[in-house]
C-alpha cells in the first residue's frame, strides 16, 4: 500500500525545461568566466562564485521564469544575489544567457563598467545593491510581499546568501517575517560552503543545524547537495509545490568546487587566481561535454502584473488647519500619508510596532492591506521597503522612532547604492520627547540621513508643512527623510503655501535685521517667540524656515544672511555634529564675512518633561533671546 | 526502578534563600511601586513593569548573588534589563533590597534625578543603558564572556527581554554566539507577555516556538509560569546546574498582571494609570500577606575576581619605521594593537570575520585567548565588546570594514548613554578601496562617529600616526574611533613625534602661504605631494594634519588658516556632510573672514583600482594642485 503523501511526490516529474547535463556544463562555464572575469581584474572572489555555480545553472536555464530581453519585466521571477560578492557567478550567468557580452565581462571591476566588484542597479538586471551582507532577505521579503499582496501574480523570489551571512540578525528577522506573512513564493538558498572570510562559519557542514533552526522559524526546509543540478532541480520543485509557507534550501557546497588544490580550503577567500588561473581553467574546460553552443530553455512568466502609475502623487484634500492652533507634526503625518494613499492604491505604509506612537496607524485603519506591521526589526523593515519600491511597484513611507532608524543606517546606506525611491519618517526626535531619556531622542539623525548620497532631508515645523512634506517627498526620487515632532507645535502656515524642496522660507523680517536665526521643528517655533520678543524691544531677527535641511538653500540663506548683518544663529535640537547648524555652515562656506553661531545638544541628556529639558538644554525662547543678542555683537 | 537522572533531580533541592509568601509579597510591592512612580510622573510603562515583577522579585531576592552595599562589585552576578521601560520594576528592587530611598522613587522621570525614564550608568548599580530594544543580550554576553575566561569567576548573567523584543535580530546574534562560546554563565529570561507596543507578538503565547527555536540555536530552554515564584526559582536552580550550554527561560506571564481590568489588556502600553491608580494600588496591597517589613536574604558572591589594572595602557616599544616607506594604516593598527596587548594583559580585540584585512589577527596570533572572533554579526561584536569593556575589566579594540560599523549605529549611539570605553577601528575607509565598489567603502563613518557625544575620532595618516591613535585610544575614555586606510600610505612622522589628543600637526609650511590645506589619510597624503609641487612654483600652502577630527584643534586650524590667506581647502575620502569638512566649518564657525573649499566624494562611487577611482573623484595630487590654485583667488 502506498501512502497518498507518496503517490503525490511520484507524480510529480522532475520538472526539467532544460538537459542535466547542459545544465552542469552550464556550471562549469559560470566557474570557468568567474576567474577569467576576477583574474583579469586581479582582484574578486572567485572561490565563492564556484560554490554557487550549479544553483546559478539551475536557476537561470531551468527554474526561473523570466525574459532576458525585459530584465526587470515586473511579471518575472525575482533573484537576490545577498551575498553580493559573488557577482562574477551572477554575471556570467547573464553573460551565458545572452544579455552580456562576454568581452563585457573581461572588464569587471574596471571604472566605468558597470559589473562592479558587487551589484548594483546601474545594471538593468539589478534591483537592489547588495554587498554588506544579511541584507538581500529582506528585500526579497518586500520584493515577494509585493507580488502575492498587491500584484497578485504568480512570481517567485529567489534569494541567495551565503552560511558565514547567516550570521547576521538581519536575516533572522526577515525569517521571521516571512514566515509570519507566509510568503510561500519566497525561497531561500543557504550557499553552505563551510568557510567564511577568515576561518570556518561556527554551523560549517552541519547543516541539521540550519534545518532545526528553520523548520523552528517556520519554514519548509530541505538539505541538498549544492552541487547536484538533479537535487537543486527537485528542491526548487519542492518549493513551487509547497503552499502555505516558504522554503529554504540548504545546499551543501564547496568553496572553490573543482578547482583542484584550492577546493574547500581555507585561505583562499576574496582572491583571484593569479598563477593557478591556467591550471584550474584547463581542468574545468575538461569537465565540459557539450563542447558546442549549449542549448537551454528559459521558462517564461506565467502571469501579467497590472500595470500602476506611481507618479504626480497628490494630497487627496489639501492641509486644513488654522493659523495658531497646534497639532503634533507627526500626526500630521498619519493624516497626510492616508490623504496621498486615498489618491493612489499603492502607497503603503510600514512601522516596526510603533504605529499608534508614530501615526502611521492612521493608514492601517484606513486601509489595512496597505500597512504592513514588521514588529520591533527595523533592519527588516527597512529592507522590506526597498525591496517593496523595486521595480516602481510601491510608494513606501517607513516610520518608527527615528533614533530607532539608527538601526538599519547599513540598509539606508545600501538603499541609497539600490537607487531607492523609500520615504522615512522618523518621530519622536530630539530632547524635545522628555520624559522617555535619552535612548529613545533621535540627536543623531540628521547627521545620519544628511550623510547617505542623494537624500532629501524635510524638517517641517508645523502640520501643514508636514503635509506637504509627505506628498513632495512621495514624488522626489532617492531616500527621503522627514523629521517629525511628538509634542504639538502651532500651524505657522496657511493652507495654501507653496513648497519647494530645497527653498526655505521667510517666516519674519524686517528691513534693519540684525541677525539670521535659523531652527527646525520645536526650535524653530522658540525662534519666532523670541524673535518677536526682541522685536518688541526694537532689534530685528530674520527668522528663516529651511524646510528642506537637504538639498540646502544656499542662495536663500546667504541672501538674507547678508540682509541681517551677516550674522547666523542656528539653534536646533540635534547633537551639534552633522545637523542643521553644520548643513548651513557648508552652504556659506565660500562666503567670507558671515559669522555662524551653533546651538546644539552638547552631551547625552537627561529625562525630564519636554518643557524641562528644552529649557535645560537651553532651547527655549527666553535662552534663545540670549543667544540672539550675544550674537548681535559679533 | 528510578532513572539516575530522576535521581539527580531528586536531589536537588529547591534553592529558597527567602520565604516563599516574601517573594510573592516582593513582587507586588514591585508592582505597586511601579505604579506609584508612573503615576507621579504621569508617564512610563507600568503594565510592562507588572509582568516582570516575581521575575524580579526572585533574581534579586534569592537567586542573585550580590552585595547591595557594593552593587557593581566585579564579583557579582550581573542583571541586564534589556526591556529597559520596565526600569521602574527594576529601580523598585533596588529600593525594595534598600539602596535606593523610597522618596526618590517618587521622583521618577524628574529633571535631574537620576531615576530616568529608561536606565543608564549614571545609576550606579547600572552596567548599560539600556531601551533600545534588542542589545541587551550582547551585553550580557560580554559580561559573562569576561567573567567566564578571563575573570575565571563564578558570577551568572541574567538578562531580561520582551517577546516583542526578540523580533530583534540583534537578539539572534547573541543567542548564536553564547552558544557558540559555551556561555553556561548566561541566563536569557523572555518575559513573554503576548503584547507589543501597538498589537500582539507574532508567537504571542505559543511558547513552543520559542523553545524550538532556542534549542535549534543550542540552548537549553524552560518554559514556565513567570508568575509562579517557586517554578521561577526553580528554572534559575535548572540555569545553574546546566553545564556546556546556556540556559534560556521562556516565562508565560501577562501584561499588567494583578491590575484588575487591565490585565492583559491592549492599550495599555506605555501609560501610567492615571484615575485607574487608587482602585489598582487597593487591590494589590490586599495582596501582601506579610504586613510588616519583609525578610530576605540576598546570597553573596561566591568567588573574588581577581584586581586588574587598565589605565596607562603604552605601547611595548616605540613605531619603528623609515619616513618616506610604505605601509597600510590597517597592517599599523594591527601591529599596535599587539604592542599594547603585550605591556596589558587586559588589553583584548574583537572582530566580525575580518580579521586578515584589518589585521586583528596579527592579536590572534600573539594570544589566540585575546582575540574574540565575533563573526558577521555587527550588532553583536559591538555589544559584546561594551559588555566586555563594563566595570573597568578590559580595554577592547573592535574592528571590521568601517562601512560595515554603520550596521552597529544604534549599539553605539547606546554606547554612549552607557558610558563605554570601547575603541572602534574601521578599515577599508572611501573610495581609495578601489575595487570592491560602493558597497564596501565607508563614506559616512566619520559622521557616524562625530554625531556620536563624547567620542573622540582619531584620522591617522601614517603608520608612525597609527601606533600612536591606538594607543592614546586605548587612554581615552569615551567611544573612539580610528579610520584606517586598506592602501599603503608614506610615512611622513618621525618615530619618536609626540601626538595628543585635539592637536593638530602642521606638515608643510613656509612664511607666506597662501592656503591651507587640510585632508586625511589618503587625501592628506596627496596634498602634501600636491604643496610641494605647487611650492616648486613658488605657491606657498601650508600643509596641516588635523590627526583627531574630534575634539578638533579649533585653535590650530584658526592660526593657520589666518597666516595662510584665510583661505582652507578641505579634501576627503568621505561623503561631503558630516566629515572633515564639516568638522572644519564648525572651528571656524565664529571667525570671520576665512574661506572654506570642501572637496569631497558628491555621490554613490563605483569601481575600479584605487588610482584610478581616486582620480576619477578628484582626491589626486593634480587635482589637489587645482583646486589649490582656485582657492587662492577667493
Amino acid at each position: 500500500m502506498v501512502s497518498k503523501k507518496l503517490v503525490v511526490e511520484q507524480e510529480r516529474k522532475m520538472p526539467l525545461v532544460t538537459d542535466v547535463q547542459v545544465l552542469k556544463d552550464l556550471a562549469t562555464r559560470i566557474r570557468i568566466l568567474s576567474i577569467q572575469s576576477t583574474t583579469a581584474a586581479n582582484s574578486g572572489h572567485p572561490t565563492t562564485c564556484s560554490s554557487i555555480a550549479e544553483i546559478m545553472s539551475v536557476l537561470f536555464f531551468n527554474t526561473m521564469r523570466y525574459s532576458v530581453a525585459a530584465p526587470k519585466d515586473v511579471s518575472s521571477d525575482r533573484f537576490v544575489l545577498s551575498k553580493g560578492h559573488a557577482a562574477p557567478a551572477l554575471y556570467a550567468a547573464w553573460v551565458e544567457n545572452g544579455l552580456i557580452p562576454e568581452p563585457e565581462l573581461m572588464k569587471l571591476r574596471q571604472l566605468g563598467c558597470d559589473l562592479e566588484g558587487h551589484p548594483t542597479p546601474r545594471l538593468n538586471f539589478i534591483d537592489v545593491g547588495t554587498g554588506s551582507l544579511g541584507q538581500g532577505l529582506a528585500i526579497a521579503a518586500g520584493l515577494a510581499y509585493v507580488s502575492k499582496n498587491y500584484d497578485n501574480i504568480d512570481a517567485r523570489t529567489y534569494c541567495l546568501i551565503g552560511d558565514g551571512e547567516s550570521a547576521e540578525g538581519s536575516i533572522w528577522e526577515s525569517i521571521a517575517f516571512i514566515s509570519h506573512y507566509n510568503l510561500d513564493n519566497v525561497v531561500l538558498i543557504i550557499d553552505a560552503n563551510r568557510l567564511g572570510q577568515s576561518q570556518p562559519t561556527t554551523v560549517a557542514h552541519h547543516l541539521e543545524v540550519y534545518k532545526a533552526r528553520l523548520d523552528a522559524f517556520g519554514w519548509n526546509s530541505l538539505i541538498v547537495d549544492g552541487h547536484s543540478v538533479e537535487d537543486l532541480v527537485k528542491a526548487f520543485d519542492n518549493a513551487s509545490a509547497t503552499k502555505g509557507k516558504p522554503t529554504a534550501i540548504i545546499a551543501k557546497t564547496y568553496k572553490g568546487r573543482d578547482f583542484p588544490d584550492i577546493e574547500d580550503r581555507e585561505g583562499w577567500h576574496g582572491k583571484a587566481l593569479g598563477k593557478e588561473t591556467d591550471r584550474v581553467l584547463k581542468h574545468l574546460e575538461g569537465l565540459i561535454v557539450n563542447k558546442g553552443k549549449l542549448n537551454f530553455t528559459i521558462p517564461s512568466p506565467v502571469t501579467r502584473a497590472p500595470q500602476v502609475n506611481i507618479s504626480n502623487i497628490q494630497l487627496a484634500s489639501p492641509p486644513n488647519y488654522t493659523v495658531g492652533d497646534s497639532l503634533a507634526t507627526r500626526q500630521a503625518y498619519g493624516a497626510a500619508l492616508v490623504k496621498i494613499a486615498q489618491n493612489n492604491p499603492r502607497v503603503i505604509g510600514l512601522d516596526g510596532d510603533m504605529k499608534n506612537s508614530t501615526f502611521s496607524e492612521l493608514l492601517k485603519k484606513y486601509d489595512p492591506a496597505r500597512h504592513i506591521e514588521c514588529f520591533i526589526a527595523e533592519q527588516n523593515l527597512v529592507g522590506v521597503a526597498i525591496g517593496a519600491t523595486c521595480r516602481d511597484r510601491t510608494v513606501a513611507f517607513v516610520s518608527t522612532f527615528a533614533a530607532f532608524l539608527t538601526r538599519a543606517f547599513d540598509q539606508i546606506r545600501m538603499g541609497a547604492i539600490s537607487q531607492t525611491n523609500v520615504n522615512f519618517v522618523g518621530s519622536h526626535c530630539g530632547v524635545s520627547i522628555g520624559e522617555d531619556g535619552a535612548s529613545q531622542m533621535a540627536l543623531e539623525d540628521l547627521a545620519m540621513f544628511r550623510s547617505v548620497p542623494g537624500s532629501t532631508v524635510l524638517y517641517p515645523a508645523d502640520a501643514v508643512s508636514t503635509e506637504r512634506a509627505v506628498e513632495l517627498a512621495a514624488n522626489t526620487p532617492g531616500v527621503t527623510y522627514i523629521r517629525v515632532n511628538r509634542p504639538a507645535t502651532k500651524i505657522i502656515y496657511a493652507n495654501d503655501f507653496k513648497f519647494q524642496i530645497g527653498k526655505s522660507n521667510v517666516i519674519l523680517f524686517s528691513p534693519k535685521d540684525q541677525v539670521l536665526f535659523i531652527g527646525g521643528g520645536i526650535t524653530l517655533q522658540e525662534g519666532i517667540s523670541a524673535a518677536t520678543i526682541l522685536a518688541q524691544q526694537g532689534v530685528g531677527v530674520r527668522v528663516l524656515d529651511l524646510f528642506t535641511i537637504k538639498p540646502i538653500d544656499r542662495e536663500g540663506i546667504i541672501k538674507n544672511a547678508r540682509e541681517s548683518g551677516g550674522r547666523i544663529l542656528v539653534v536646533e535640537d540635534h547633537y551639534p555634529e552633522g545637523g542643521i547648524g553644520e548643513a548651513v555652515l557648508s552652504a556659506v562656506a565660500e562666503v567670507r564675512d558671515v559669522y555662524v553661531k551653533k546651538i546644539a545638544i552638547p552631551r547625552v541628556p537627561r529625562s525630564g518633561t519636554p518643557s524641562q529639558v528644552l529649557d535645560y538644554y537651553g532651547l527655549t525662547a527666553k535662552h534663545i533671546v540670549n543667544y540672539l543678542l550675544d550674537a548681535i555683537k559679533n
